[in-house]
Formats: C-alpha cells, sequence, structure tokens
C-alpha cells in the first residue's frame, strides 16, 4: 500500500461523506469540515486500510470505516478541546472548532460527526453480515474512548486504563474495521487488535515524550515504547497479506519527532 | 400492547443496558444513569416497539432498539441544556446533568450516551442482514437531529425543517426501527415512517401550544396538530398487526395538557 496514494483516497472519500449542502444547517456543516479538513497525519484511517490490506483484502473495502473511524477522533478532538474541557483556542496551528464558531456550534458539530461515523460506516459496500459486525467493534469503541476520557478527567492515575481507553480503543477500532471489511477471520482481526493495541500504546507514551511530560517518568515512557513497538511487531507475523505499510508505520512512530 | 407492561420492560432493559461499574470512569457512569433515568416519558420506546406489534412482530424483538432510540433521545437533551446551548439548570423538576456533575462530564455523558446507543443497537437479537438495516436507520437520524437542532439555533424560521428533523427524526427512526425488527416488509415500515413523521410534528406543535409559544400563532399550531394527528392515523391503516397502541398514543399527544 503506498501512503501518500491511501492518504489521498482518504482525503477524497472524507471530503465526500461530509455534508456541502447550504441551508439551514449551513453554520453546523461549515464546522464539521472544519473540524475534520484540519490537516491531521491520517494515521488511524491509515492502519484501516492497510488492515484490510493485511488480512490480504483490499484496502479499498476499508475506506467507508476508514472515514469512520477518522470522523469519531475528530469529533473526540472538537469537543476536548471545549472551554469546559482542555479549553484550546488552537488546534493544528489554526483556530480550534469552538474558536472558530462558537461553543454551540462546536458542541453540535462534535455530536453530528459521532453520528455521521456510524452513518458512513453504514454504507459500507459489503455483505450485511460483515457490516453488523462493523456497527458492533466501532460502537464497542466509541463507548471506550469516552470512558477514557472521563477518567483521566477525573484525575485516574491508572495509565494503563486511560491510554488503554482513550487513546488504543479507537487504533484497536481501525485494525479491527479494516480487517473485518477486508475478510479477515476472526483469529486474523485478533492479531490485528493485538497490534493496534500495541501501536495505540506505543503512540501515546511517544506523545507524552514529546510532550515533555510523561506520567511515568522518561525512562519508563521510553522503555514502555519500545516494548510495545515489540509486541506490535511480534503481532503482525502470521498474516496472509502485505503487513509492510504496518510494521513500518509502527517503527515511525515509535521513533517520530512530531 | 399493555403500555405499563411495556414501559416497565424499557426501563429495565435500559438499567441493564446502562453501565453501573464502579472504578475509572465511576463519574461518567453516574452521569449516564442520571439523564437516562430522569422519569422520562418514555414515548419514543414505545413507538418502537408498538412499530414491531404493528407489523405482526412480538414487542420484544424490538426492545434493544427501543433503548438506542431512548439513549440517543436522553444525549440530546444533555447536551441541550449545557450553558453554552439552552443553559438549563432543570430537568423534569431536577438538576440537569451538568447541573449536578458539571459541564464537562455532562458533555461526556452526553457522548457516551450516544456511544451507547450504537452499541446497544448493535447487541439486536436478530439476524444480522436485519442488524445491518437498524445500524443504517439509526445512523440517518442521528445526524438528522443535531441538523434541526443547528438551524434552530442559527434562527432558522423554517418549521418544516427545524421540527422535521429535531423532534419528527427520532420518531421516524423508532418507528422504522421497531418495524424492522419485527420483521416488516419495506412497504410495511415506509408506513410506519409515515405514521411516526406526523406524529412527531403534531407532537412538536403541540409541545409549542403547551408552552404558549407557536412561531406559528395558536389557530395555525392547532390546525396541524389536528391535520397531523388526521395523516399519522390514516398511515395505520391495513398494517398487518395490532395498531390500537399507535392510534391510541396519537390521538393522546393531540389532546395532552403536559
Amino acid at each position: 500500500m503506498d501512503a501518500d496514494k491511501a492518504k489521498g483516497k482518504i482525503e477524497d472519500a472524507l471530503a465526500a461523506v461530509l455534508p456541502t449542502a447550504d441551508g439551514e444547517a449551513a453554520a453546523l456543516y461549515a464546522a464539521m469540515r472544519w473540524a475534520v479538513e484540519g490537516g491531521g497525519k491520517r494515521v488511524r484511517p491509515l492502519v484501516c486500510l492497510a488492515a484490510a490490506e493485511a488480512v490480504g483484502g483490499a484496502p479499498e473495502d476499508a475506506l467507508m470505516p476508514a472515514c469512520a473511524i477518522e470522523l469519531l477522533h475528530s469529533y473526540t478532538l472538537v469537543h476536548d478541546d471545549l472551554p469546559a474541557m482542555d479549553n484550546d483556542t488552537e488546534r493544528r496551528g489554526r483556530p480550534s472548532t469552538w474558536a472558530k464558531f462558537d461553543e454551540a456550534t462546536a458542541i453540535l458539530a462534535g455530536d453530528a460527526l459521532q453520528a455521521l461515523a456510524f452513518a458512513a460506516l453504514a454504507q459500507t459496500p459489503c455483505p450485511a453480515w460483515v457490516r453488523a459486525k462493523l456497527g458492533a467493534i466501532l460502537g464497542e469503541a466509541a463507548v471506550g474512548v469516552v470512558c477514557g476520557q472521563a477518567a483521566e478527567l477525573a484525575g485516574s492515575v491508572d495509565v494503563d486504563y486511560v491510554y488503554g481507553h482513550k487513546t488504543a480503543d479507537l487504533f484497536v477500532a481501525a485494525a479491527a474495521l479494516g480487517a473485518t471489511a477486508g475478510g479477515g477471520t476472526d483469529a486474523q482481526v485478533a492479531r490485528l487488535r493485538e497490534f493496534a493495541r500495541h501501536l495505540g500504546l506505543a503512540f501515546q507514551h511517544e506523545d507524552d515524550l514529546l510532550d515533555g511530560d510523561s506520567p511515568l517518568g522518561r525512562d519508563e515512557a521510553e522503555r514502555r515504547v519500545r516494548a510495545h513497538t515489540e509486541s506490535a511487531l511480534a503481532a503482525l507475523a502470521g498474516l496472509p497479506g502485505d503487513t509492510a505499510f504496518l510494521a513500518d508505520l509502527a517503527a515511525r512512530l515509535a521513533t517520530r519527532t512530531a
């Protein structure tokens, strides 16, 4: 899978899924697009497409699930930035959604992005019994990610719980959605879940290191990034498709500088 | 269908679906339960169960979809009450969720309730191809309801758009979910959608009349309640199951006093 081409397909699909119409809800639509088109790295949807490839499917099979996971991720950022939450006026070098529009519009835009994630997922072109599985995977992750955020907000010091839910749940869902849409067996989907859980945890610990504020201290955080990256790579063994993209991603995330 | 028994089943099912565990996300769980257990009339889930009966299915077939629609409705109320939205400190005679807990917890509780709606729906015990249809119905309604709220917030004077989405979409989804889970044909589901659209519009116009602030004026609002109620009743003709509950509900909503 070519990363640039895959990212282009994700951008095109997201643009097609987001509402463009003028009319009564035009401000909402503008806020939704603002939130999603902010130039993210699209790591989660790329994991989703690559998971389809890893089980021997075509990345295109997972394009709607990839959009769904990015829409879900985007909504969490919109709500995280709200004054009552992190009170961030900037996101990726430009105004956060509530700062650009207003609080009420940002609350509703986040709500609509979560809804659109499920609506988009329901449009995945695959057998209905597969689509039913996708809905269950996304539903579980959507609950989990909020539990992780709530635990962090409540001052939890259980890093495994908080990172496992607020960060890893979406990576796990991305991989499970992609592997399922790509026609993977239950055992293959389980392997990719395991890969993504370690990838997500490595990603979060690396994020802390880049921010210079790991709750575990620098040494322990570095140790965990290495350990989770190794475990992620190990989980890829024996899959029937091409896992080069996922292996490369895990290696790059562990050594990223931004 | 006995209304009191059905309502009891809905309350039991909601209590079982909502998380009770203590632990890291305990405050979130408490806020979710507070929002849902506020003693609503459960009109939408009752419509859902009755729609299953109207197509000749068992109300129980639609119990998880009924929970899903009530969870979705509950989340919209939690977010509507926020300071940046309607700034309501009370809901049904007790503190609104943000007033009882705090703004951040209420934002997250609303987010989690929407997620739980989809997660609960995915647990509906029915063939996977039916469950896939349910996901599409709820996804569409979940987007629509936010569009209606956003249009109202933006000062739209298009009553048909605003009421059609912010209110009727959830009634339509309730009926379509119930009829689909109950094994209805496409034509029967379409009839129940039509019933519920008129029911929802009559409900909203009656709500305005009770609040004494219809944007259309008292006479026109009363005319619309009558017209939508008649159209709702007409849509029930020819369905294979028992429609007495839905017909009675439509008649009662049109003449309710609270």
